[in-house]
C-alpha cells in the first residue's frame, strides 16, 4: 500500500484544537441490538412529513440531447424515493432526513468513489472522499482547516473574487501566481517563491487554482504545465487546492466557422471522452498534497449545493471534524435525489450526460467565439479559444485608444469607458480588473486589458445580440 | 417606527473585513431588458435534469396523528414544484436550483415571516430572517460574525456539547451561568459578570442559551426570568443568542399517571396553542440584542437543514455577507420541498401539525415520567418533569451510593459506575457530566450527579423497557 505522506504540519491552529464530540464513545451503542439507546436527540422518522419523492428526469443516453424534455417511458428517469424500504442503491428518506452520515451517505459517497476511479488515477491508496454544500463552502472549509490569520496564500494572478473574498475577510494575504494564455507560469511562481522575503511571514501554505476553464479568464493549464507545477510545490512545500466546478464543460477543439464542421475531433465514446480529459493535479499526487473540490453545480444544478473533496483520509478527517459543529452535512432531500437518479442512470448514464454537456457547451463556445470573429475588430483585440469551462476573454491593447493619452495612459480608465460604452449599447461582460488579486506585490496593469463573457447563461441568440452589441461598443470607443 | 439600537460595536474583526462581491454592482443590470447579459457564470436551467419533483404528506388536520401514513386523496398533500410556471407561492426548481437568493426564496421567507407574526410579538420594525442550513450553522455564523478569539461568551452551566465544541475550536473561553430547574438564574450571572476581573479579558459578548426544552437538563426558562435575564444582558452590554430547535415541542402540563387523563388542560384550537407558548427573548427584545436560532430540525425532519434566524436586519445583513462566501444558501430541493408543503398545508395547517406534534411529545414525556417513578428509587433520586424538549433528566444522590467513600466522594465515580451498570444492564443514558461547560471559574461537581435521557428517538416500548433496565441498574448499584 502506498500512502501519503503526513501534512498535519500543515493543519491551522483552529483544525489542531478541534475533538471529537465525546458523545461518539456513546454512539457506539446506537445500533447494538442488546442496548436500549436512550442517547440521542434523534426525532422518529415516524413524524417526518414526506413519505416519498418522486423526480422526473430525462433518461440516458440523450439522444436528442440533454435539454430535450423527458416526455414518455422510452426518455423518462423516474426517481422515486421511500421513507422505508427504499430501492437498493437509494438513500431512504428515513436516514437522509435524519441526523448523522457527516461524510455523506454510503450510497452516494460509493458512487461517487466509482465515478473519481473512472476519471482520475491517484497515485496513492489512502485517499477517500466527502461530501459538502459545493466549492464554495469547501473552500471556506479549506482555508479554515489550514491557514492562520495572516498567512499568505498563492493564487492566480486574476481568479474568482468571491473566492478572494473567502479569503480576505479570514485575514489572510495573496502572493499573485503570474498566468500567460495556459494559466499559471511555473517558472515565475518557483521564482517568487524561491526570493521569498521571510520578513513578509512564512512562505505561503497552499496555492489555490481553477486550473480547467479558470474563471475569469477562460484559461486551462496543459498536463504538462499542471507536473511542472506540481514538482515547485513539492519544492517550496505547499498544498495545492484544486478548484475544479467545470472541470466536465472541457470540450472538443475550436473550428473557425469556415472548418468543415464534419472533421472535428469529437469525443462521442465513453472511452474517447475520458481519455480526451485534461489530466487532474490528483492524478499526478504522489505526496498526498492535493486537495481536489468537485462540485455538481456546473453539472447537475447549482441548487442542489452538493460538492465533494477528494484528498487524503488523514487530512478528510479535519474536514469532518469542523463540518460536525458546523453544516453537519449536506441537504438529505439533495443527496436522496442526487443519488436517486445517479443510481438509477448508472456509470455509464452520467458518462453519457458528460458527454451531453461537452457537446452542448462546444457548440456555445464555438459559436461565441464566431461571433467575436465577425464583430469584435482584431486590429485592436485578441482572444484565445477557451477549452474548457463557461468564460471567455477579449483582450483589447490600451495603447490604441483614442483617449490613451487623454486618460493619463491609465489603462483601467480605457476599461472603464468600454465597459460604459457596452452598457450604453446594451451589453454587459465584466471588466478583468475586478478579478486582479489584491496581492502585496502585484504588477501594474500592463497595456493589455480584458472583459470576460459567458456563452453559459443565455441563448443563442441572446449571446449573438450581446457579443455583437459589445463589438459596436467597442467600434465607437476605438473610433472604428 | 421603532428601531433597533445599533449593535455595530458587537461585530467581530472578520465581520468588520467582509466586504459585498464588486461583481454585485455588475449584477443590478441582471434582469434589465434592454441588457443582454454575458456577466455571469450562470448554468442554464435547460440542462437541469430535473423536470418535477413530486413530494407525498399527510394533509391537515392531522386528526389520526401525525404519524398517520397518508392513504388516499383525502389525507395525502402531494407537494408536486415544477421546473417552471410553478404553482403560486411554490420555488420553482428553475429558481431553486440556480445560484442566487442567499437569505433564502422569496416565497419561504414570506412564509417564515407570516409564522413568525403568528407566534411572537416583535417589539422593534427593522427585523427580518434569512435561511441558514440549520443551527449548528447558524450558531457558527453567530460566533464567526460577534467573536473574536480569546472572547468569553455565557453558556448554561451544562448545555449541548457540539455547541460548546464549535466554540472552543474558536478559541473562545466559557462563562457557566448557574442553573436550577427553571434554568439559568439570572442574579447569579448578574452576580459573576458584576465582579467580572478585567484582568480574563472584555466582558462577554454574547449568552448562548437554550431556553426551553435544554440539551441537557430538559429546564425550560419561565417566562419571568425571561424578563429578569434580559434586564442583566441590558445591564451587563451582551447579546442574547437563543437556540429554540425544540420551542415548538411545549406539553401540555404533566399530570400523574394516577391523575384523571381526561381532565388534562390540552391545547387544542390554534388560539389555546398559541397563548400557551411560552414568551421567547425575541418577544421582549425592545433593543435588538437577541438572535433568534429557528430549525426545520425537530418539527418537519433534521435532514432538511433548513433553519432560520431572525435578528434585526443590520446585523444579518454581516451573516448575509458569510454566507455569500461560504454556504451560499440552503439547498434548493429543501427550499423547494418544504416551501412546496408550507404553501399547501397553509398557516393553519402548520399549526395542526405543531398540534399534533405536542400532542406526540406529551405523551411520551407522560410515558417517560411514570416509568421512572415506577421503576427509579425515588429515596436516591429525583426527577423535574420537562415541559418542553425531547430530554429528561434523573439526579441521583451520590452521598447514598455504597462505595461513596471508596470512589474517595467523587461524584464522577459513582456517575461512572452507574453508566457502567446501565451498559451492562442493556441501557444507555448519558452522564451529566459529560455536557458540564469547561468554564474557567466552574464549581466543583455537588453532591448530586444527573443522567439525560430522550423519549424521542425510541417508540413506547423500548422507552419502558430502556428505563426499567436503567432502574434494575441503579438498583443493584445501590444495594436496593
Amino acid at each position: 500500500m502506498t500512502k501519503a505522506l503526513d501534512f498535519s504540519k500543515f493543519l491551522s491552529e483552529e483544525a489542531k484544537r478541534r475533538e471529537p464530540s465525546p458523545l461518539k464513545s456513546a454512539f457506539k451503542y446506537f445500533s447494538d441490538p442488546n442496548i436500549v439507546f436512550l442517547g440521542g436527540g434523534l426525532p422518529l422518522p415516524d413524524y417526518f412529513p414526506f413519505e416519498k419523492v418522486v423526480a422526473y428526469s430525462p433518461a440516458p443516453p440523450f439522444s436528442n440531447g440533454i435539454d430535450a424534455k423527458p416526455t414518455d417511458d422510452s426518455n423518462t428517469t423516474v426517481v422515486d424515493v421511500l421513507k422505508n424500504n427504499a430501492a437498493a442503491g437509494d438513500v431512504s428518506l428515513a436516514k437522509s432526513l435524519q441526523y448523522g452520515f457527516t461524510e455523506g451517505h454510503t450510497e452516494l459517497l460509493a458512487f461517487l468513489k466509482g465515478h473519481t476511479e473512472l476519471v482520475h488515477s491517484i497515485p496513492y491508496d489512502d485517499w477517500g472522499l466527502i461530501t459538502t454544500v459545493g466549492n464554495t463552502q469547501s473552500w471556506d472549509a479549506t482555508l479554515r482547516t489550514f491557514c492562520n490569520p495572516g498567512d499568505h496564500i498563492i493564487v492566480e494572478e486574476y481568479t474568482f473574487s468571491s473566492a478572494l473574498e473567502t479569503a480576505r475577510s479570514q485575514a489572510l494575504k495573496f502572493v499573485g501566481a503570474p498566468m500567460d494564455d495556459d494559466g499559471i507560469i511555473p517558472a515565475k511562481l518557483d521564482e517568487i517563491l524561491t526570493n521569498w522575503d521571510p520578513a513578509k511571514g512564512k512562505k505561503p501554505v497552499l496555492l489555490y487554482t481553477i486550473p480547467t476553464g479558470q474563471n475569469p479568464t477562460g484559461s486551462s493549464i496543459p498536463t504538462e504545465r499542471r507536473k511542472e507545477l506540481y514538482k515547485v510545490a513539492q519544492k517550496h512545500d505547499f498544498l495545492i487546492v484544486e478548484d475544479e466546478p467545470y472541470y466536465f464543460l472541457q470540450m472538443d477543439p475550436y473550428v473557425a466557422a469556415d472548418g468543415a464542421d464534419k472533421e472535428k475531433p469529437v469525443a462521442q465514446t465513453h472511452e474517447e471522452f475520458l481519455k480526451a480529459l485534461v489530466t487532474s493535479f490528483i492524478s499526478i499526487d504522489t505526496d498526498g498534497r492535493v486537495i481536489r473540490l468537485d462540485s455538481f453545480s456546473k453539472v447537475l444544478a447549482p441548487g442542489v449545493r452538493l460538492g465533494w473533496i477528494v484528498a487524503q483520509d488523514n487530512l478528510l478527517e479535519r474536514y469532518v471534524r469542523l463540518h460536525e459543529v458546523s453544516i453537519q452535512t449536506a441537504s438529505g432531500f439533495s443527496q436522496s435525489l442526487v443519488q436517486g437518479l445517479l443510481n438509477r442512470w448508472g456509470q455509464k448514464g452520467y458518462l453519457d450526460w458528460l458527454i451531453g454537456l461537452r457537446h452542448e457547451y462546444t457548440e456555445k463556445r464555438d459559436f461565441a467565439i464566431n461571433s467575436i470573429v465577425k464583430n469584435v475588430p482584431s486590429s485592436i483585440s485578441h482572444y484565445v479559444p477557451p477549452v474548457a469551462g463557461m468564460f471567455f476573454t477579449v483582450f483589447f491593447d490600451v495603447t490604441k485608444h483614442p483617449k490613451y493619452v487623454e486618460f493619463g495612459k491609465d489603462p483601467l480608465k480605457v476599461e472603464n469607458a468600454i465597459y460604459e460604452r457596452a452598457l450604453e449599447c446594451g451589453s454587459l461582460m465584466i471588466p478583468g480588473s475586478w478579478f486582479k488579486t489584491p496581492a502585496e506585490d502585484a504588477p501594474p496593469f500592463g497595456d493589455h486589458i480584458f472583459f470576460r463573457g459567458t456563452y453559459a447563461a443565455v441563448p443563442l441568440d441572446q449571446l449573438e445580440l450581446g457579443i455583437q452589441r459589445f463589438g459596436d461598443a467597442v467600434k465607437l470607443e476605438y473610433g472604428l
